[in-house]
């Protein structure tokens, strides 16, 4: 994916939900094509066959499941995820964490798929450890400050450029996003200026009261 | 949901995704018109709405997270699931225990939504239990012998008549399905015969060279 | 053991590792005689052995994991807590949540070494549920009332008789304790007069200044 | 510790409990001094305390919990083992496995607590993954080869050697050790010989006949 990438992770707010959804869907197309930006939306996995055949956008899963294709009721496989349509997954958001064994089958399955692999990260001595994995992408989210106000560009841009840094040295061939309270087109800029590719975000954009005008916000300073 | 009930869960097979799912659903529809039985699927999440949309049958989740709508990334609440069409889920399969205190969150939840809980039990004191939390069924599925070629009412059908009257003992409004092992038209018969509403089953239909063939045979002595 | 109990979980707490627990143990075996009370202790597991050794005191392990000895890294079986010394165990603790299959097992494999069994419910509707898998104890606690200064005799009575009337239609040889908030003679009179057989207590005497004079607060109105 | 190192885990085996784990203490501190070897020991929780107290060994716990001392029930704090008298703990246990932020966490508050940290990983890339969060140990145990009698270093040295390699390059200052199915002196020798510092292993000493016996055969090469 080319960068400047935004990717908007829905969760399971009940603002994501069918055509709450699609509402969002609509304004990442737009926004996205408008600003040139690489728009990435993960909705529920019910939502991803409808999303990538309505909509021009990369769609991604919230979560794969460390598993081939067998006898796993209410698990999710790579494979599955692929023929649903789905162009990449998140492993190990902080809000679905997994083991280290599991993250290692994940990226590798989702590689066999050609599926693009964003893996998150909660500091900089994971984000080092998750990038000799060798996903795409590492994504940053310092638990603190999901779901808030304050960006983690704003709160602690050190924790960006350390894990640029750190990921750099063990792979150049994986890139990072900025994750963690993304508010702002100055959020998007910094993230940016720091060396990573893009954002990752979700509240700021799903609960917004105009998802349109909040992600012409996020890409005002591209 | 009117007995004789067959449900069929697609677990995460290869066989499972995608057009193959689609193949079992129409000989799941054909098999339960011409027989009279309440047909049930079962696919993964992906497939609800889609399944919904194109069968006549009861469409259910595999599974269901213990969340109300919110910030929970890779998580499918009830609600969730009704907007995309489910008519019930299973909860608690053997495949993905819960904790009883988010068991009974679910039941409530998918009660809410006027969703069919299938709340699934491994044995005598535990289908028990369970019933206490007032599910539409327990579906009693012995771990030793799911997925095997020996049906729980061949191995042990004292584990089907004792649950039936335990669980009679706590709620009368609970009804049973039985699992694990279910391949043969004399499984489904016996099934009834000792109380229960129907079957809970997977592999024999979702892995049979001819799904309706194996269909056809389940309901051949109904 | 003979009403009235007071179990004392003692956690992970900084003051429950080592010497600071002795410290609780003294205070508990002294104000336990001096005021007729069951007193019981639930330290970490490496105390459960010296705990047993020095004091009168009925000595629960705060967990028991649902396996048979065997090839299980970092797990405790019941046979190992009667090896070590302790009376009994909590289970499903609302820190340690288990599956009802696993919770079943430990009420088992607890009643074959002869070991009480403590098993935590969360609201009426699991307290019943659980009492049909017949543990010695239920013990009730709010998750919302957990850790806090307001116990649930003051906050929700209703949900302590109202468990205690839904435990006695399932099983009348399962006893309960009032659990969560519990910080005075005031409330463990409350639960006893609520009809349970006690109390399960842990900050409130564990991060207190001086224990002996929590404890001796507790038992002031029996 | 000085390599030569031998690790026995003791699981929750039922010859690993109380005075049956004695007699395998007895027996690896006598073989570990006439032998020259740094000789470790992985009890149950209940018995650190008393090993480190009677026996010339390090003592390491088989898990330890990513918290530090607080409200958690059933749980275990690196601050809590030190006090215990651990020496070391093993994390990440193929029968314990834990999430990438949780090792992280251990590993510090390891190293916080002077206690050695021994992670295990499953293959070449988890091994380098780990590396990175710098913990004084890595230890490969392929899953497939773990319970076996067929060691790494008989099946697949090329995992040994591609896993040293692949530490090397991301830190300097981890050492290996080499486990699953080890089970002879050529193993010990072996796992030398391929650049790591010993071995890991459980059942073939803990599940002996004679666990002394055992474990001279283990060092007969050195």
């Amino acid at each position: 994916m080319k960068a400047p990438v935004i990717l908007i992770n829905l969760k399971a707010y009940r603002e994501s939900i069918g055509h709450d959804a699609q509402r969002i869907a609509v304004a990442a197309e737009e926004v996205g094509k408008d600003a040139g930006v690489t728009m990435c939306i993960a909705p529920m996995f019910m939502d991803i066959h409808p999303m990538r055949h309505h909509y021009d956008l990369e769609v991604f899963s919230q979560h794969v499941d460390p598993v081939d294709p067998g006898a796993y009721t209410g698990r999710i496989s790579a494979r599955a995820l692929k023929i649903a349509g789905a162009t990449g997954s998140l492993v190990n958001h902080s809000e679905y964490r997994q083991t280290i064994a599991d993250i290692e089958h994940c990226v590798n399955a989702l590689k066999t798929e050609k599926l693009t692999s964003v893996v998150c990260s909660n500091n900089v001595a994971t984000s080092a450890a998750l990038a000799v994995l060798g996903p795409d992408y590492i994504a940053i989210e310092p638990p603190e400050l999901i779901g808030g106000s304050v960006s983690v560009s704003q709160a602690n841009p050190a924790i960006i450029t350390d894990s640029v840094e750190a990921v750099r040295k063990v792979r150049d061939d994986v890139r990072l996003l900025t994750g963690a309270g993304i508010n702002s087109g100055q959020c998007v800029r910094t993230a940016l200026d720091l060396g990573t590719d893009g954002v990752l975000l979700a509240s700021n954009v799903v609960k917004a009261k105009d998802p349109e005008a909040a992600l012409r916000n996020l890409v005002s300073l591209l």
